[in-house]
């Protein structure tokens, strides 16, 4: 049986990965969706091993100390990291793993896991990118626009990514995914095994 | 508008390349087929231009000395490369180009232009690209056996290609090839232009 790959998807706030990763998962019912690791306490309607896995501040460094994150980082006081063990158990059955992640999070991974494909999803431009942030309608003008000077920053690591995928449409997008999860599943290293010399 | 890309299939004679080229070009009307140039005699049919670019031995050697070729190669005591010319036209108009070559050509082509994409075609088994080269009812059995052993031999070079993919069905074959095409036009390099910064 194949062994599933891991797929790591970044980019800007706003650009709609949360969508596209759904829209993944739902025409691929078998790809597992990597679920993170918090201290952040649960928000009304959140369940533990659905929306996170949630972590006392000494549990998670416990995970850290016995290197069960595969990445994790710091925000506003709480932690976030990708625990190690859901993902290579997905990965054992043979189910390709997504990952939703930040860009530091995915150079950690790219150095841990060469062989995980990192994807950038990128808005159509700056300018679409700042009306989807204000469109939502959650947040003010100085927000939307630190989110997208962030975005803007990090946007150079764009192209180290192994593929740069440009959110026009969710079905676009989902398609030109879905055809790099295939290709890469059409690598030599996977492949050359099943044919007998 | 996007530039065209190289896509290369090698893979033992009988594996069904010629089958799955035609079956890409049906698909996708807008992928070029590269058309090679050789000296040897026009068969019953072969048109100048279609079939092959028909040369003479001295305008073959003026080609060469042109740099004309993207690879070129003897066999049997006829001369047969790739034209540059047509390819990098149709690249240049947006087209893909597929090159259905040896894999000395392919190694050669490499070497010119790293950016090719390389996809190596393999049968489910050797003992069924017996069975299909058998099946021709051409060839005697010595010829096959010929055939099959040099079909092995080259297949040491699979591990060194981008792409592998096996012809258990064409469907399935031209599915994977597409999927690798999409897969490709999607590398950061092809992409970042478009986003302003």
């Amino acid at each position: 049986m194949r062994r599933g790959k891991m797929f790591i998807i970044c980019g800007p706030s706003g650009v709609g990965k949360g969508t596209v990763a759904g829209a993944l998962m739902a025409r691929d019912p078998d790809l597992y969706f990597s679920v993170s690791a918090t201290t952040r306490t649960p928000r009304p309607g959140e369940s533990d091993g659905v929306h996170y896995h949630f972590l006392t501040m000494e549990q998670f460094e416990t995970w850290i100390a016995e290197d069960q994150f595969l990445e994790h980082a710091a925000y506003v006081g709480n932690r976030y990291g990708t625990p190690k063990k859901f993902v290579d158990e997905a990965m054992e059955q043979g189910r390709d793993v997504l990952l939703d992640i930040e860009i530091q999070g995915a150079a950690q991974i790219h150095e841990k896991r060469p062989d995980a494909v990192r994807i950038y999803i990128a808005p159509p431009s700056w300018e679409e990118l700042e009306r989807r942030l204000l469109g939502r309608g959650t947040e003010s003008i100085e927000k939307v626009r630190s989110r997208l000077a962030r975005g803007k920053e990090e946007f150079n690591a764009a192209k180290d990514f192994d593929y740069f995928v440009i959110n026009d449409t969710v079905d676009h997008a989902v398609e030109e995914i879905q055809a790099i999860m295939t290709a890469e599943h059409c690598r030599p290293a996977e492949r050359i095994g099943m044919i007998d010399r």
